[in-house]
């Protein structure tokens, strides 16, 4: 994970695909803004649409689904429904398994970043639930590793 | 409210307001369709961006708001994770201090509507969170009427 | 369904089957009580867990599910996290294929019901999406005549 | 933050603080298992359930407030509607402004751990949103103090 300065000044610029999620009502909490815990909620589903839409992933029937062991997110700033949030994705690490997401949230007409996660995911065959000796498929891996963002100086711990 | 044949007919065109929203993971439940509580969720947020944009609502300062007292919805078939869904808005009635809106979710690229709903909500002052003798303020009434949908055979019960 | 005023004065003795829910920080909303939407996802719980625990379903394999066709809901009074809600089931009419739920909201250590609603499942075929000719399976209906309370005035238009 | 395999076993006795809450029927998602951003619904719940009950927090009017600005979490196993989940809360850390709760899931019969997480909260005032140079009020501390589980290895970071 890079450092809290550095996740800070995140720009659109360093995720290769961006999708619109619009805010719901039931999104701001008694604050008055998004409550912290929907930002996991898009950030599955930005996760979980690329899969679908360019790794050949079926939830119902690919033979490997992932399963998420590990989220962090840092909170820079706030977003309020209906504002129109813009989620971006890539993908830091891919290994035998498991790929770490990185996602970052911005709000629709204004630069800077509001959130930035990372989601860890360990892909499982679907009939035991457990990792392949082979790791994860082929059409993961490829579908993954178009949006892979190389770390120059990030030294894994997982 | 129309009878169930006509509200299955219903089209884009029978409603002057309209938004997207991208599906989310968690809106899919077990059965790998958007679950039912999620159109309310939609329902609700469309009217609420219509108020805020249209009404000059501010849920937040507002001398007046909206409690929603009765809703109902008929589902005529599904959406799913990770389509995007179309909401329509009218105003099917306008009274003292109520409103009753009509609701519609279509699929985007389908033509065919999924589900129609009506919720009625009744403005309150915020001080007493009761009705005010002189019903609903002007620029909620002036608001509401642009999405107004003469009902010819209806007759209201409430 | 049973008249406004009659709903209102409902109590937890006319509800066979009880359970706890605690409220969750996101349910309030802006105005500072549980939003209306969740009600209907409390709903669903409570009818669910029902299913599974009386009526031998199972979400996953079950050869018959319920499908949501229709939902209605009347909202007397609110309730506000960190409330624990209480909710009562019990079931309307039976048909062929389809059951009528009534739900009932109470808030714990109050009297008054806060709300009040009809859910009309439609039970089909796990391989065909359609009802069975032979309507429901014998599991279901006896589990759901276990809290079927019958409707001396009521007559039924669906 | 205690190392990995710490965490993953964890037991209730570890937590001062212990409510249940029934799961959801839309808690569970395509997976038949409850979506991994649920969690965190429930982290916040039992964390501001207990600001409000044992630190006179009222989220309306107190004159400070507390800000996530950082979360994380390990799922080391899963739960299921209609599962009762037990959430047991602690804090690890008390700040001058900030506030690090550890939040673990079981799930009632069971007793291994499902997760474990951590919340920083900073609380701000109210009329800035920002913390105070006096840092965070007298009985929010001292509520917070009654839950704090002293770290002997910890290092603090933030």
């Amino acid at each position: 994970m890079a450092a809290y300065n550095q996740l800070k000044t995140r720009s659109r610029a360093d995720y290769p695909f961006i999708l619109d999620y619009r805010t719901r009502w039931s999104d701001n909490d008694m604050y008055h803004h998004m409550n912290n815990s929907i930002y996991n909620f898009l950030y599955d589903s930005i996760v979980n649409t690329y899969l679908i839409k360019h790794c050949a992933f079926d939830p119902q029937t690919s033979p490997q689904y992932g399963m998420v062991v590990h989220s962090h997110n840092d909170y820079f700033g706030s977003i309020a429904f209906p504002a129109v949030a813009e989620l971006g994705l890539r993908v830091n690490q891919i290994g035998n398994s498991s790929v770490t997401y990185e996602i970052a949230l911005f709000e629709k007409g204004v630069e800077t970043v509001r959130s930035v996660g990372e989601f860890i995911q360990v892909f499982v065959d679907r009939k035991t639930a457990k990792p392949n000796a082979n790791g994860m498929r082929d059409d993961l891996r490829q579908g993954l590793q178009r949006i892979l963002v190389e770390q120059p100086k990030r030294q894994s711990k997982i």
